[in-house]
């Protein structure tokens, strides 16, 4: 397999062509952003933490059934998945109140929820990803009402999976954001990264927060709490 | 019938008790407001205008078999309805593009939609009214699932009919907000208001606005477009 031409720069991963059209070259890149690109930084190590953590969930994943674009990680900060067109939705499911829905809903961060709530945001950095409903995403005909129905499902089933995998490792998943694309055969596939950058992570005895939000809030060193979460997850932070 | 105290003095109307539990009595005021409030006037002539409007929709819509709180209108600025608890829902429904979703989507204002969009959003003042979805809405505990089909097939049937009566009279239902109730019973009613306060309507030839938008963006004189609709509906304005 080579490596091609740069397809896309995004703020956290580079992606590039590979040999085969149907294959993406994915560099995780040391660059921290938050608030729409407001507050930016650069991170050394934060890439190889990332591709790390990503590769070990995309494994797992894998192997209860859910299947995602990931075929293997390359190097520390390289990974080659199945080239997908992305659909234009953040699905994000929530566990325990955080962040935006604690605003939106006037309930206090830390409140665990009776079930999952999932969230769809029209993926527009220009329109800000604005939350949108079942009948917005019918209008922009991102997803049909059957794909929208199995992206939901899927998003479930990633829940349940993480859940159980984070729950071992002492850690509450509070939420997290997912992309879905489709295949060249039309097939849904779950796409991007699942990392500490898109999921909130809370330590489960001490409630420290082991994710972005320790970027975004100022509250710590990210590359420390995102290797914890990496050894936590029984793999290896430094080589 | 008697006019007992007052209940609850809302931005639009004052409601009153009456001697009979189940009934309360709807003053319209002459206060016009937007923007969450920040925008404030007195409008001479708008209560009755209001007044009339509304109580003339709620009969059409009686005759076509949508259950309203509406028994009857009293006086040129006062109604008689059923008493509900109010479900904290605004149901917003949208046949052509404007106002937030217009921005909310990127979409141009007067884009006509395929089907009509259907959005709720949390009646709560403090937190600006936000739309959720239905899982937040599930979580809230405001409707249960049944309910909320409910609600959503009154507010699609009550667009039918709009749609009808407007178009009829030159003009197009671009959206409205509904509010629905539960009656002693248990039985969900269509509450609140039906006036330019609560829909835009544009002239169907000169797309001019005849609602509340001539006094949120300050167009125009608000009494003369609600004089034109109800006017245009077989009302008269003038005594
Ligand atoms: N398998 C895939 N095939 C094609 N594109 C992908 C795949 N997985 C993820 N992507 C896309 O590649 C980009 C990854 O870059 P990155 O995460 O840095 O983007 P970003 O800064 O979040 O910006 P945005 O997501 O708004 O484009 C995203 O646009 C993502 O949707
Ligand atoms: N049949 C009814 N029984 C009881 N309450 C009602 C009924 N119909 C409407 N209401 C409620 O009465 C109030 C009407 O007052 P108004 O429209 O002026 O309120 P508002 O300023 O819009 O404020 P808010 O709707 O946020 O309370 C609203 O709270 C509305 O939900
Ligand atoms: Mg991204
Ligand atoms: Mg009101």
């Amino acid at each position: 397999m080579e490596k091609g031409s740069l397809l896309y720069e995004g703020k956290a991963k580079r992606i590039y062509a590979t040999d085969d059209p149907d294959i993406v070259w994915i560099h995780y890149k040391n660059s921290a952003t938050a608030f729409n690109g407001e507050k930016k930084a650069d991170i050394a190590g934060k890439g190889v933490l990332n591709n790390k953590i990503s590769s070990l969930l995309f494994s797992k994943l894998a192997e209860r059934g859910i299947q995602s674009h990931f075929i293997k990680q390359l190097s520390d900060e390289e990974q080659l998945v199945k080239k997908v067109d992305i659909i234009p939705l953040e699905v994000v499911v929530r566990n325990v109140i955080a962040g935006s829905l604690s605003k939106r809903l006037g309930r206090e961060e830390g409140e665990e929820m009776p079930s999952p709530v999932i969230e769809f945001y029209y993926k527009d950095d220009a329109l800000g990803d604005p939350l949108i409903n079942d009948d917005h995403i019918d209008y922009l005909g991102v997803a049909t009402s059957e794909e929208r129905r199995e992206i939901r499902d899927m998003a479930l089933q990633v829940n349940s999976v993480l859940q159980t995998i984070f729950n071992e490792a002492g850690v509450i998943l509070v939420d997290f954001k997912l992309e879905f694309g489709k295949d060249r055969e039309g097939q849904i596939l779950l796409g991007d990264e699942v990392s500490p950058d898109t999921c909130r992570l809370w330590d489960a005895e001490t409630r420290q927060k082991l994710d972005k939000d320790v970027f975004r809030r100022g509250i710590g060193s990210l590359t420390e709490v995102y290797a914890i979460i990496l050894e936590r997850l029984g793999g290896t932070a430094h080589v």
